[in-house]
């Protein structure tokens, strides 16, 4: 059975997020000054071939850990649909 | 009021993502070949100063129209926390 899972993965709460602040500049001159803050990270979607959405879980948590995220920098969670 | 509004940017269904492709090579060769298709987008968290829910929603699509997606090769979902 193949499942669809997300993996979100965002820049850590602690960082500054360069790439979230010029966009907020941008959005600032374009007039949308109610927006406060901008942060950027990935959206993954991932279609695992699994024998139950636990399986497929831990198949996408293991890519995330070994590829998709930078443990350094970032966090992830993962979502099975 | 401040809305946490996400927006969702993925690539369109019907173009080829370069990078999803690159990213699902590396995971078959780490020993996942149980993932069939990866594609990759952007997640955007805004901080939206508003007075309802909808008005955070409506200030995010001017956002994502504006600046945050190209529709040309992507599609946007939002949603207010």
């Amino acid at each position: 059975m193949t499942f669809s899972v997300q993996v979100k993965v965002m820049p850590l709460k602690e960082l500054l997020d360069p790439q979230g602040k010029a966009v907020m500049g941008g959005l600032g001159n374009l007039g949308l000054s109610s927006i406060q803050d901008v942060r950027i990270g990935k959206n993954i979607t991932l279609q695992v071939e699994a024998q139950t959405a636990e399986e497929a879980k831990s198949i996408a948590e293991q890519a995330a850990k070994k590829l998709l995220a930078n443990p350094v920098m970032e966090q992830f969670e993962i979502s099975v649909n």
